[in-house]
Formats: C-alpha cells, sequence, structure tokens
C-alpha cells in the first residue's frame, strides 16, 4: 500500500524532483531578473518554466549522447555551473556584438545569435550555416531578378493617363513583407536615451529590429535566428517539433507546406492523435513518441526505433534530406550545391538555377548519386510504417508531378515569350521588368503558386493542393488566361 | 503519509468542493429542466458543466473584485440565492421582452438579451453598447452606400442579351449571409401551435431567428448577443478567450484576423503550447496563465501581473483599444468617434468616414491625441514581453502599411474614376450602383480584401498575409488588371 | 482512507486492467511481429495501442448490443478468441485475393477491403456499399462527363501558334490527383523480387497502390476502404469522429465542408472545449460525451440521449440522413436513388442527374417523401439542443439557397449557351469539351466552388464562406467577369 502511494506520489511530483526549484542561477542572471520580472513579466516567466531555467550545461553533458540536447564536448568553465539565464546568452561575446551597451554594469546586446547559441549547440550551428534558411536574406536581396520580385510586389504604383508607374518601395515595408521571414539586416544606428522607471537609460538604435527571419543577418556578422523556431524565452522543442511553428512561413500559396500537410494522413493524425504524443522527448521514438511525422520528424529530428536503432541522424542543414528543390523557383530543379544561391548564373547570364525553359544548370546543382543518397535518407524515415513497394511508387509518383508541372510552366513561359516577341508585353529585350505586367504576374503565378502547390500535394500527400484547392485546376485555367489575354491585347493591334 | 494522501484527493475532488452539487436551483428553473432534460438534453448537459450552475450569485460576489466575473454591486433578492438557470434569464424581464409567451404556466422569453444578461454583468453591457459591433446591424443594413454593396452581392443576376441584371435579394438570404455574423432584426409575427410530447403548446413566430449576430435587434429593443461569443449554454470564458470564438466573423479575406493570428508566432505559441494554459482564470496572469496572447488578450480581457499589476482592464467596447480602423471601409481612417456610423456624411454627401480619394472626415472621427492614448494602452500590454524599441517599431511599421495600402487604394479608385469618367463603366454621376460592374467589383477586392489583409498581416505579425497570401502581391497585380480592364473595354469604342 | 487509495489506483490503472497486456495473440501474429516491430516498427507500435491489439472478438461480443463496436452475431470459431492482428486481417480470404502471394510460409495479401473487414462488421459494410463514396472511382472515372474534366484539369497543356492543347494525362497522375480520393482501381501486374534483412523475398506489384481513396478497387473486388476514415494502424473510432479525418478530401474549394465546419458555433465549440469530450464512447451520448456535434454525429455516428434514448443510429450509408445532393455536380438535386450515378441519363443523353437548365432528372433522383424522411432523421439530431422552430427556419434558409444558388448557375449556363452559340466558345454542339475553355471554367467554378460553398456556409452556418470566401461575392463577380469576356471576345468578330 505504500509502495503504491509513493508511485503516485512520484508520478505528480517527480518534474519538480527533476527540474529542482533550486537549480543554480547565476548572479548576473538574478540581477537581470530583479528588475525584468516586473518590467517585463511574461518573458520572465516564460524562461522559467522550461528546462534552459532548470538544468545546468554541465547537468546536461551528464546524459548519454543520443539523449543530448547539446553537442558541445566541454562547456566554458564560467557557464558551466548554472542555469542558461538571461545574462548567460545576453552577455556573451560582447567584442564581437556591434550591438553591445552598458546597461546597469553589463555589456549587454540586445540581438542573440547562432554564433552565440554555438557556444552549447555548435553542431546545430554549423549544420544550420549550410541550411538555404540562414542565406535567406541574400539569396532574395542580393539576386537582381528575385530583388525585381519584390520591387514589383512591395512597391507602391501610381496612376496617371491610363498608365501605372512603380515607386521604390521602402525597407520598413521590406521589413514588414518579404524579409518578414527572410530576415533582414540588423545594423546598429546609434544610441538614444530613454525615461525608465529605473531613470534614464541608453538603448542601442537598431535597424531591421525587431526580426525573427530564418535568414536574419546579425549584428556579430552571423546569420540566421534560432529564435525563429526555438522561439523565445521558452526555446522549447516541443514547440519546434509541431508543425505550427513551420506554418509561420511556409502556410501562403508560394509555399503551402503547412496547408497540405494539414489534409494529408499525417496531418490528420497529428490533429486527432497528437496530444497523447511526448514531443519533448530526446531521442524522439517512432511509434512510442509519436504515431505520424510532423514536419520535423522528416526535416530535422533525431529519430529511433523502439529498440534504439537511429532511423535518421539529426541535421539542421535539413538539405541532407532532400534532393530536390520544389519552390520558390521557375522550376523544379535538383538541389544547389551551395546554399548561397547568389552565385549561380544560367547560360543567359541570369542568375537562376535554370534557363528560362527549363533546363538545369547542371554546374551549381547537385548531382542524380547525391540526389539519390538525399532520397535514401528520407525514404529510411517513411519506411518506419510503410512497405519499400508503398515507398518507391510515392516517389515515382513525386517524380511524375515534377516533369508534369515544370511542362505546365514551360507552356506558360512559352506564351509570355510570344507576348514579349509580339510586342503585347515588354519583357527581358525590352530590358523592362519581368514582373510588373498581367501576363507576367499570371507566369509567376503559374510556377510560384501553382506548380508549387501541386508539387507539394504530392510529395505529402495532400490531394487537392494538387487539384482544386491552387493546384492543377487552376495550372490549366491559367493557361487559357494567359492565351486569352494575349488575344485581346494583340486586338486591333494590326 | 496520511496528509500527502490528503492532497492528493484534494487534488482530484476540489473541483466537486469549489462547485457543490447541492448549489441551489429555484423551483421555476428544476421546473424547466423536469422536461426539457429529455426534450434537449444536449443543453442542460451543457448547462450543468459550467459556473452558471453551480454558484450563485451572492456566492459570486464574496469574490474580491479583480476575481469577479459579474460587475453589479448587488444581485436583486430574488436572484441573489440560486444557481443562474433557465427561469432566471429567460423569464427576466417579461413587460419589456415582445417574444415573452405562455408557457406551462410561465412566462418565458426566447431571446435572451444583453439587457437581461445586465442584471448581473452591467458594466459589461455599458461598454458593449459602445463597441462598433453593436451597431452592427444598422451600420450595415442603414447606411446605403454599404446595404447596396449587400444588395449587389447577395442579389441574383439574369442575364439577357448579353446583359445582366439583378433581383432585389431577400431578408432570408440576408439572415444567411451578412447578418449571419452582424445580427438580424427580431421581431414577433404571431404565435403558432404545435403538437409536442406535452399536448399542444403555442410558441411566438419570430422573424430573423435564430441569430447570434454581434448587432442583433431584440425584441427588448436592445441590441447585441453576449452569446456570440459566450457561447450557449455553457457561457464559457475559457472559450470567449480562445480565437476559434473571434474566428467565427473574423476570418474571411475581408477581415482575416483569425488567418493572420494562426501564423503568427503569437497564434503559433498558443498552438503549441496553449493547452497547457489557464483559460478560465480570473485575473488572467500573463505568463503564469498564458505565454502570449489570444484575441482577447489585447482586445477585451483583464491581464494583470504576476505581481498583481493591472496591466489592462477589461473592456467589452474594445475600441478603447484601437486607434486606427483598419478594415470594412475604403480607406483605414482613425476610429470613428460613435460606434453608431450612420451619421457619418462626407463632402460629397456620402455616408462615408473618409472621401472617395482616401481624406477623413475628421468631425466624425477621433483625434490625434485620443489615438494616441489608445494606442498606449495597446503598447502597454505588449510591453509584458517586448521592450519599448521593439514595440515602437511594430507600431511605426503599422502606421508605414495603413500609408501605403491607402496610398494602393488610391490608385485603384484613380483607375475607377478614370473608367466612369470615360463610359467604360456607370457609377455616381450615372446614378448607378458603384459596386455592380468588374472594375468595380475588383476596386472593392483591392482594398476590402488585399488592403486589409496587408494591414492585419502587419498588426499581428502574420507575414504571408501581407505579401503572397491576399495581400501586397494581389494589390499590386489587381492595380494591373484594373487598367488592362479598362484598356480592353475602350477598345474600338471611339 | 484505504477505500480512497484503491479508487485512486483505480483510476491510474483502470486501462491496464481493462486492456490486460496478457489479451491472447495468434501464433501468426506473433510470428508477423517478430519481423515487422523491426523493420516497420511504427505501425506495430501504432496497433499494439489500441483496441484492436487488446480485446478479441468474443469478448466484444460480450457489450450489450448499444455498446458494441462490431455488429456481426458470431465471429467465425478460428478468430474469436485471439486480438485482431495482422495476420487475422491480412491472411483472411486468401482465395479471393488476387494480390495474396507466399510470405514466409503464409498466404498473405496487402490490400485489407470492406469484404474482410466486414468478417466482424457486416453491418457498417453493407451500408457502405450504398453510401455514393463506395462508388466513387466510377462515379468519376466512368462518367464520360466527369472524366472530361479530369483530363481537362490534369492534363499538360502545350502552346503553339497562340493555340493550346491537351495531351492525354497519365494514371500516375490521375492516382496523385482525383483519384488521390475517389479511390483508384488497384490491380496486380505481377510479382518482383526484393533484397530484404530477411534474403530474398518476392512481392506483388500492384498498379494504383498505395492509395486509402473512398471508393478503391479492390483486389478482391470490392470496393472501398475503410482504412480512409478508420487510418491503418490504429483503426480508432476516436480519430474518425474528429473532423480533421473528413477533412483529408472535404476542404478543397470544391467541397469546403471542413472550413465551413471550422468557422461555424459547432467547429468554435469542438476546438475550444472539445478536448475534454469523450471521443470513444459507445454508443456517443450528446450533453454528455460531446456538447457539440463534429461531422461524425451529424452523418454517421449512433447518438443516444443521457436517459439512453437512440437519437439516430449508426449509419455508413450516410444518405440515409442527407435529402439534397449539394455538391459535385452542376446544380443541387434531391439525393440519387443509386449509389452508382453512371446509370443516370438526363434528356439531351447526357449522363447527370439534371438538364443543363437544371430540371431534375425525376426518376433517377428520391422523391419528396422519402426526402422529407431523410430529413426528419437529420433534424432529430438537431433538436437534441436546438428548438423545433430554430431548426425549421434553418432548414427553410437552406432550402432557400438551394434555390437561389441554382439560380445563379442557370444564369452562369446561360451566358455560356450564349458564348457556343455566337461562336465565343465551343462546345456540345460543336462536339468539343465542355471545360477547356476560359468561360467553360468559369462556369465549371460558379457550381464548383461559389454555390457549393455558398451551400455549405448554409447547411453548417459558417457565414463567411457563403459571402466572401468563394461564396455570393464570386458567384456575382463572377457573372460579371463572364459577360465581360463574352463581350471582349466578339470584340470586333463581325
Amino acid at each position: 500500500m505504500r509502495i503504491s502511494v509513493l508511485v503516485l506520489l512520484m508520478i505528480f511530483f517527480l518534474p519538480v524532483a527533476v527540474y529542482g526549484a533550486r537549480a543554480p542561477v547565476s548572479e548576473d542572471t538574478e540581477a537581470c531578473i530583479e528588475c525584468h520580472s516586473s518590467v517585463h513579466p511574461g518573458i520572465v516567466a516564460d524562461w522559467k518554466k522550461r528546462r534552459m531555467a532548470r538544468i545546468t550545461p554541465s547537468e546536461a553533458l551528464k546524459k548519454k549522447e543520443v539523449s543530448r540536447r547539446i553537442s558541445v564536448e566541454k562547456v566554458p568553465n564560467e557557464l558551466a555551473g548554472n542555469v542558461v539565464g538571461c545574462a548567460e546568452c545576453h552577455t556573451l561575446n560582447p567584442e564581437r556584438h556591434r550591438d553591445t551597451f552598458d546597461h546597469e554594469g553589463y555589456k549587454v546586446h540586445v540581438v542573440v545569435t547562432p554564433k552565440d547559441c554555438a557556444t552549447c549547440h555548435p553542431v546545430e550551428a554549423s549544420q544550420y550555416s549550410k541550411n538555404l534558411m540562414s542565406h535567406a536574406y541574400g539569396n532574395l536581396n542580393k539576386n537582381p531578378v528575385y530583388h525585381n520580385l519584390m520591387e514589383t510586389t512591395n512597391g507602391v504604383q501610381i496612376f496617371e493617363d491610363i498608365k501605372t508607374t512603380y515607386k521604390k518601395h521602402d525597407a520598413t515595408t521590406s521589413a514588414d513583407s518579404c524579409n518578414y521571414c527572410h530576415g533582414t539586416k540588423v545594423e546598429v544606428q546609434g544610441v538614444e536615451a530613454r525615461d525608465t522607471d529605473f531613470g534614464e537609460l541608453e538603448f542601442p538604435v537598431l535597424t531591421g529590429w525587431p526580426n525573427q527571419g530564418v535568414g536574419r543577418i546579425n549584428p556579430d556578422g552571423s546569420m540566421g535566428s534560432c529564435s525563429s523556431c526555438h522561439t523565445r524565452h521558452q526555446f522549447s522543442i516541443k514547440m519546434a517539433r509541431k508543425p505550427y511553428t513551420c506554418s509561420e512561413c511556409h502556410k501562403g500559396p508560394d509555399v503551402p507546406a503547412y496547408k497540405v500537410y494539414q489534409v494529408s494522413k499525417h496531418g490528420n493524425i497529428f490533429s486527432s492523435l497528437g496530444k497523447e504524443w511526448k514531443f519533448d522527448a530526446v531521442p524522439w521514438i517512432v511509434g512510442k513518441d509519436f504515431s505520424a511525422p510532423t514536419c520535423a520528424s522528416c526535416h530535422v529530428s533525431l529519430v529511433v526505433s523502439g529498440e534504439g536503432e537511429v532511423i535518421a541522424e539529426r541535421t539542421h542543414r535539413m538539405n541532407d534530406r532532400l534532393s530536390w528543390r520544389i519552390f520558390g523557383l521557375i522550376y523544379a530543379h535538383p538541389h544547389p550545391k551551395s546554399p548561397d544561391t547568389t552565385i549561380i548564373k544560367n547560360k543567359t547570364g541570369l542568375p537562376l538555377p535554370t534557363e528560362l525553359t527549363g533546363e538545369p544548370v547542371a554546374k551549381y546543382l547537385i548531382d542524380a548519386e547525391e540526389q539519390e543518397r538525399r532520397q535514401k535518407t528520407m525514404q529510411n524515415i517513411c519506411l518506419s510504417c510503410h512497405s519499400h513497394g508503398w515507398v518507391e511508387v510515392q516517389f515515382a509518383r513525386f517524380e511524375n508531378v515534377i516533369n508534369t508541372t515544370n511542362e505546365m510552366t514551360l507552356t506558360a513561359t512559352k506564351i509570355l515569350l510570344s507576348a514579349w516577341e509580339k510586342g503585347a508585353a515588354r519583357g527581358l529585350s525590352q530590358n523592362d521588368s519581368i514582373f510588373n505586367e498581367t501576363i507576367e504576374k499570371k507566369w509567376v503565378e503559374q510556377w510560384l503558386f501553382f506548380a508549387n502547390s501541386t508539387r507539394y500535394a504530392s510529395a505529402m500527400a495532400g490531394a487537392d493542393y494538387g487539384v482544386f484547392a491552387n493546384g492543377r485546376w487552376y495550372m490549366s485555367k491559367n493557361i487559357q488566361e494567359m492565351t486569352d489575354w494575349l488575344e485581346f491585347k494583340l486586338k486591333g493591334k494590326n
């Protein structure tokens, strides 16, 4: 009897036992908390709830490797013995941080960066630097073609004499639109004084801040933001593994990954049964901790079987499980070799991974062998629940979709080329934007919305996004509308 | 040992202890339940589950003020000692209720109204009467401009001789479309007899019923419906605080608040971690009871810090936290002073808060000082988790978006004016509807869908709804399509 | 004290007690698990979690009838005493299964079918065979009109000389688009050898596999797939009753049932409070086990009152609760009598349940009396929580919407007929597809997207899907755009 009651008590009070309320907090962090628990009660309470506030790096290192959340072999002595609090992150590497400022006797910086996190998580930081996402700022803003897509999307238009012209769009607009996800460039502009409850204090003035974009350029020169997915100030792995996190940036018509997932069988299982799963288990055991993949299972997480066999190694590079790049670009194509895609040039000198008519620019893209290797890595996860036959057909269907969507994009491109040639619209040879006229915008939707959606629907089995929900129905209708537009425009022309 | 077991028992049985099964139920309510627990088992079971069935007003008044859900100082004696059951609400104020009917010896009314609820919740009822929502019926149906938008949206069209005409739309259609959310006018038409399990009984016949719209005109002359958000018959604060409640009316392309929230960082935190939060705590403690705002946190709820400091007072008026009105109208503008917007007239006599070219009609709108005051109230909530610098830039970006979206609406308006002037469409000077032709409908989408979506995306940081998901991409494309339409229409005209 | 602790212990350990870990597993299934728990750890773990792995058919039969999940009166002796494991389903009826193959000494088949499940669930299998869904493959693929809709949606288009042509679409594309939900035809193509961890083994090669579509044609000649909704390998009733399951196929613009549900009051209650409900209770008690309907409550489940009265009998036929067919076809119409709709012919010989101008083809459709009967069955569920007056008006509004949406479809049809007549497009009399030109595709959207959405919004009270979210706004705008298209096309023609 006594034992049973003890067991019961343990079930209830185990969490308290594991995360002792008495985990050592550094003096510096105590000093932060003293004021900020009343100034910013929300984030202090948030932090206190989770692991970072409850376990020291040296305790974390005592776990066996497969269960560790940190990847460093030895934590610097001055950090090892206290939990990871305000001061541990916001005063780290002050010399590297241009946003460092004097604050109540401390050298504090505002923007915590992948280089800071790398103190305990170097493997993840290094992998992430090879992820396309860490280069998302430059890949969009420094590629003249995509940058013009931004300009013609965000720029205010003026109408006069039945003609429209574009005003240049401003950095504030970019930060609020494309760069919200892609990341901004955060730079120190100066210093300003503010009246606070604690008297007048000085703070740095930052451009491009706030921002949590995946490719943020940080004041210490690093790229990316761990808190894009590991949301401040809980930094919860539970949250990063849920598809809602990915949906912050991967839900729109240009990249409907989350929407497709939602109507897929996997998404249904997650929605219907997911609340029984263990989202914070490390390693993550298929079948035991979760019954169907979330985004993280297939693209990021360390997944093991109930018998302890590693099914997939953890990766923050992600593209080592991806053989095709199916969105963002005009045609689907083998994944680029370098995460910096601004280096790519096609035959006509455009910074694109394919020609305008679809042929891949092989030199910058992974070869068939590497594609095969990455595909096997991904398929290994599928095989936890599906037979070889099932998985092979699934991937064969996906490659068929890559082909047919690329064909439909080519058809749209041919209509566009015809419009340019016949003078119905102005494009490359007229040195005009390729994104600013109706038929050009329809061409963009053909690949950016409809072909992307169809490919996602196939990859993740969310059927309607490949048919009536921005899928084949719209690809097919768009071709007809582009043709009609061309006919109407040319009417009475000659 | 004994004590521990007691603690455990308390954890399990506390709810039963707090809400004693023996809370006093009035004789009248017992009489209702006797039949209705078999006639309408669902709603009786619903009611029994929650607070209304478990605590008497006089017990509720014993709580300290900050924890109270009722705002009256003294409950009428005849109501104070019993829980709030069927009879307490459905037989209250019989003389005021035109829908009162004799039912098994009681004077019962069907439609419970804000005036009824005000018996215990007078502050909330009074605040709500100053909320634009309580005037949603008249503001739509009695404004000739918006009423014509309804007509041209809902009216059946006939095609003959390559021309279309509109049939008048009927009240049944309105009740099923716009007025579903805006509210209907509920009026007593007469009485009808029905055969029931308890013999023939008489019931009132109501027009505009059923309806739970926010601006419903009730048979007692009051406006609104508390059960829009506090859903019958649980009336759960837990539910009203969840964003799903707001999404019933705020999810479409005209007002995509919920969709934007879903992909925002706040929405992600709610979806990922929200099931651990306390949604029925009063007051609502930031960080402790919830980790990220839902709609209610920013727009309605009493929010306090862990140290007991009031961060925001409860408001059912809502607009005392809102400086701008960003949806519904042609241009975003300072919030109107009066919740009754039918009183507004612009220079040209149109019942609109701005001129057709965007200049606000200052007389009817709050001034800059009041805007500043409201903005500070809202920002105070943000500051629980964000620094002053963060919050200020967030709001500066938002005002930038108000400007650029208004500019893009003006451009669309200029194309429309040009179409009217050149005879490509018929508008104000031709005494024709401004909503019934293709180019007019495209103009409506520019502000009602795309500008609104872009503003919401900025206000609540749900990036893609400001870019590819009904955002800037569509504003930009729509301008081109409107221009082309004008060109095609004019072709061969002269 | 002792008793209380015992109660507590029971609360905790009851599940283990009910589903004894020692439920008898057949030798054959043990043999499967021996290898597959390491080859396919996910699905084995899945299966182990749920009822099928924990209760034998003979135990299941001991429950009183209203609580049973199986409908057979006597289970074959050889199956009665063991839990339902791998071998029980995958080796059943080997002679009927063309996909049977020799596997490690067993006659195994890949595709488990409704005929297999009927061993224990014959009533459900029989009902389902009368459900339109079980005929979804043929009703789409063998109806020449709809098949052409598939062709023109999925077929790759080629652009040459300002003209477009269609390439035939392939079976791989169909399996990945329409037939993903409608079901494929699964046929055995041959056998292939594979290297496995257990040496070289032979497996059947199947066309149309994998697929879980509702109308799948199986290798044993049966139609449908129970695992469409009762997802492998948990087969959880809990999951089938959640709306996420239905949303796999009923979320797109052609059939936005789930989206409408989400913004309805019912959907809000489910989202806000549903996690407190008992989704695996049989029978399902309104008010006690759930507080608002999900899809299953109204369309499938056995629903009883707290007093044990049956409110609705379980049905896997579903259409015995449906008087109107409101989606998929050009006009809403009384439900077809036969689930095989390929037998229908209208006056002009088209395989459609109405004329092109909307008149129903009465011979193939249920009559008013049967409509009335089905409507009463459905309304009985509504009456659990709503008054007769409420429910009658709800259904009257719905019939009004059926009329007005059909009228708006007729208007669109008249524009299309005019376009065909005037030579602006090529249709029936030109022996051309009625789906391949812009105006034809706009006509399709009028009924397939906008009228459907408006009807669902009315049926399930999700207002905005009847107004601005693919509802009346788009019906109204589409009529104007079709008229303009016709005008532009005819310009300069004569």
